[in-house]
């Protein structure tokens, strides 16, 4: 068999599709807990974790990225979080890294290693901690040989600086995405700034991850196409947005929405969402294209779909869809078959059949970031006397 | 090992945790094709099904009906469809009951096989060949041991009572559940009197699945519950509504919505929404209580964790959510932290994030029912000439 | 000068249409207070009342009706009212004939004196006092030589049969007109026993005003013609609904919405609303086709010029209007002109320009009714600590 | 009696409330037709002219402004328009000022005669035509001996610096507003330079009207301020917004929403968002606070009533609401009576009634400026060709 292809050697030849978003998808499916994000779930249930693996490659990803998100140890320790203890870092690394590859075996798909932000940074605990608990997680991936690291999911470029410094001594291809919108990072940095400064620290790909949505993700992604043209810097960009609406998430995104993380489901975007998604990003020149939280396998299978004559073909899982709804021509009902068609679903305008819900809500902003009190790691669970504090806070105001 | 408790003996006890929806959660992960909903997954991806199986299960599912939805030979050969001579209705339905009763085993789960309703009925060939393509599914049933049938999603009274008819031959408990609304069956049978018939048909369990959300479910299976006791039946009571929010749906539900299938994602139920139905079934008396279409096993946890008091404890996957969102102590942000509080998600009214749509839609309302050319059995596939021709009927009218 | 046409003869000819609503335009001008409806603006600020009827008149209105909504003597000397010691209540409703006449008489319009519910009737006082309250503006009326008499705005059967009794005796034309809807009074009786009860204590125009919007109005009216027709009685309709959309309004209509009477804003109907609610209105065979309140001037020449075949021509105000906004073709921007033609208004869905409101709310449900404590006619101002009580009250529930 | 205090030492003292819009209210009472917004309702109706000004001034109004919007002898002969003509600008103008200065005197207003932007610019025709018009209606001003001038709703600087030019040489104060946003000015002139420009031309207050809903507005005149601030200029500051809720539009405003003029209904704004922008505007350091198209009298009390302790005292009109609706106290319904509280307005999210529509809308965006032949003066009216074309032009853009 003949080698497989690198990632930035793909991404020079054409758009290579992501996968979706591990935690909300396991969430739903019952193996993964909101608030920890508990990325054990690759040791407790590995079953589970392969077959959404496997979902995402049949939809059409070309890359199997390990479930590694949230998977420092600092994060397994914090907040009455025993699976530090329990699994350890390595064990539960070692096991993601093991189930993306085998089902990348299954297709010609990539495997990724992936870091995310540490409770170390937000503590405020300075480099030397924050690196030592990315080096524990890459340690695991460069023994695993993963074809490339991923670090997403920052809030901070300095963060991400120092954890792409950790990746490079690898000598891996490195992807590094934050979670950030048009406004910046949390620390004030301007998006164009972030960009050159992911670039200037050596990832081969910079872009966006998490937080806001398709469309708010892709205004963010050209104010760094602008800055980085700028700057005369040459990287291929990533866009791996959230499937939820977010046009009124503030800077911090999605987190500070009232609906976050368990009542999100009527922002959830549609898969013609995803189609004009795919298309915009392309346009824009973004080769690295998927998705983050709430990318479900469906969301994937569009953005391949869409992009079916960029990639040269259509993904497995269209059998069991056909482009732009074709499948429907079998539908019993008569109305439903006059749907399979492109432009009924393009120009549709989906209802919330929720009469007594507003369109946008307000979010919360509570402008807390790295160094405060109430971001930093701490292995005591929450007191119902913290739970108390913090709702006196949110009706008050600090 | 002692042998399981029978269906009718739990429901004397206490509440049964119905599945959810396959069609709907294997479209999203790229196994179904909407339009014909294809149960040739049970043969062509076996462990897709069994994953999803176990999924339920682990949220509390008591049982396990396997995935034979539409596997009437003649719906399988329907418009196109090849799956009836590429893998046989038997081929279908066994691998199918096989699936359902291996994950059984995995818990205390009963086996349920299901009949819904059939082209041979909609093309007007009458008692005899319909009641012949229930047959072939229910000996299946029968040779592989189910422990009770279900027959369900039926939009005309008098196929049901065929329907039960056939199953009741076989010495099962028969439930019996249409897809109706509080207007009635299709042909203008009030739905209080279909309740009282399909009781006076033999069914032990009756009901109502699929078409309309939980709460407007609510409101017909208020009127059945009147008209039984009115004529002084008892039986018990069903419910598997969608997970999807249709206030606005007329007669034939959501079918009729504009968004059906592929842009009903803002209408999806949180799991708030489901503790709130599982309640207000049970008050009503409803003791099988589940879902339907849309819905996922985080909606099939919470129904389980809603009566965790009446059922004798929490399901499996509560391990990763814990009652009313305890699991967000350990969130890094503490305003998410704040919303550990059953509450603050109880009262919250979730945005859209769509801000240019509305919250109703106008249904479809072709008002054709069984007998009409367009509802007919017919193997040839949809032609390009018949859509535009529907799409001209859909702007002019019939 | 031939003598002006009656009432029941110009019903018998074609649609009538009736004025708009004075005391919600007046309080936008500054003239009247909501809470007690200061009907006494007829004597403080007789230009500003003219005026009003000037436009009416101007907009196709065929009657000039009196500004004597809640002018009876019990009401003027309610809470801490003062007006009935201030003006009396035969000053009122004098300086209210008076404008009215003035002004009818510079058109060809009828002039009508009206009656409503008494706070006597909902303090239980019985036929006795309720009957003299009503007669002491009848006597105002029929010295001031009106048209006809309207009786509207009773929440009870009861109490409007014996208003009907009242003007009977003056051998006048009567119009009996109930602010319900589709669920009948305010004790329970259905709304077609309702219309059948007022033809049957004799009044020669039924029908409903106030408190829905038209076309929750006009769903109570069908029921209203169809109990009439089966009871073989053959009096006129009249339709005098809000300018207010109001489907989400229970038994006592928009009183009950967040919104009353501050904030109806959004709820306002277009007038191409009007052309519709005029169209389904005359089809429906209503006869007497007004508005109430909310009613401007332009949604009153909607009517007419809906109407303006059957009505044999434009209304005045039409000039300043033409017909389905053919006065857009000056506009100077062309998108403006483009606008000018009737398909464009007709199907054109107004959004809210409010994304962070809902479009349905959940309307306040005391369910108290005459006899109530908390409804009697009561002399004193209204004081804090009862303020304090009530809003504890609908905090609590009672 | 003492002389009249002039603007600009009233605005020293402290707010300065404007009137309302004369063109919607009069279109809406039947004097005044959309499109071409016929002044001439002076010389056809002074009765309601004058009427309307009267409720302004009891509103809190502390300046009349003449009816002489769009009155330019240009404007009275476009399309069609007859009314240059019929009743010649002059004498528009003329009886404009007349009825203002008539109900000035009746308190303690100002009279303002006003100048829009012209036809003449649009075509492209120069300065020295523009002028031309403006000169004639502002030679009956100065004849009318009006307090002080005011140039308002011009979309190009440029243009209202020719009028601010023909204003000064008349000797009076000079108030000049332009009906532009954030974006700025129709030719890409930023919204701060356009009031770095207005004040160096010599207007001694600034700011903008119309277009945009009183938030939108204050937000372009957050950037008027910061850019005159930086250029060391001090002039007073105006706002007369729209009582519409515009989020949603564009560069152009209002005119471009689908709503526009005839459907604007459910945007239109409460009393109780005109407190919020009363206090906003006021602490901006706004001291000309008014309001321009949309505005009814109760909207410019509901400026008067905010501001009342800086104003000193209540309006007239206020004897008809009192502060924050405690004429509800006089309710008969006990649950309304609940509502005579500041808090209950203040928070009220009010629904619009409509689950059909949608909370924001897509403007037209035609893009089209100075010189189009489509904006172009043209005495002939429109023709249905014309209209068919324009028609054309929307559905399949330029």
């Amino acid at each position: 068999m003949a080698p497989k292809k690198g990632l930035l050697e793909r991404l020079d030849e054409g758009p290579v599709i992501g996968d979706g978003g591990f935690v909300f998808a396991l969430e739903k499916r019952g193996y993964v807990k909101a608030g920890p994000w508990t990325p054990e779930a690759t040791v407790e249930n590995p079953d589970a974790v392969r077959q959404l693996h496997r979902e995402f490659l049949r939809a059409g990803a070309d890359v199997m990225q390990a479930f590694t998100f949230y998977a420092s140890d600092d994060k397994l320790a914090n907040r009455g979080n025993e699976s530090s203890k329990k699994y350890t870092c390595r064990g539960i690394n070692d096991a993601a890294c093991r189930l993306a590859k085998e089902v990348a075996e299954e297709g010609d798909a990539l495997v990724a290693g992936g870091l995310s932000q540490t409770p170390t940074y937000l503590s405020g605990l300075g480099k030397v901690h924050t690196q030592k608990e990315f080096q524990k997680q890459v340690d695991v991936f460069v023994e695993n040989k993963v074809d490339f690291l991923i670090v997403e999911y920052f809030e901070h470029v300095e963060e991400i600086e120092w954890a792409i410094e950790v990746c490079l001594k690898m000598g891996k291809a490195v992807v590094a995405s934050m979670c950030i919108g048009p406004e910046g990072d949390l620390h004030g940095v301007p998006v164009g700034e972030c960009a050159v400064r992911m670039a200037k620290a050596g990832a081969h790909v910079v872009g966006i991850n998490c937080h806001f949505d398709p469309f708010v993700c892709l205004d963010a992604l050209r104010k760094m196409k602008a800055a980085l043209d700028a700057a005369g810097l040459k990287v291929h960009l990533i866009s791996q947005p959230l499937a939820f609406h977010t046009p009124d998430a503030h800077k911090q995104g999605f987190i500070d929405l009232p609906e976050f993380p368990f009542a999100l489901e009527p922002r959830i975007c549609t898969r013609w969402d995803m189609h004009k998604y795919a298309r915009e990003a392309y346009k824009l020149g973004v080769r690295y294209i998927g998705g983050c939280c709430g990318f479900e396998p469906y969301h994937t299978r569009a953005l391949a779909e869409e992009l079916a004559v960029e990639r040269g073909g259509l993904p497995k899982a269209s059998e069991k869809h056909e482009l732009w709804s074709a499948g429907l021509r079998m539908h019993t009902k008569p109305w439903i078959r006059a749907r399979a068609n492109r432009s009924y679903w393009e120009t549709l305008k989906p209802s919330s059949g929720r009469p007594f819900c507003a369109s946008l809500s307000q979010p919360d902003d509570w402008g807390v970031t790295a160094g405060d009190a109430s971001l930093k790691q701490k292995t005591d669970a929450t007191t119902d006397e913290e739970i108390a504090e913090l709702n006196q806070h949110a009706v008050n105001g600090p």
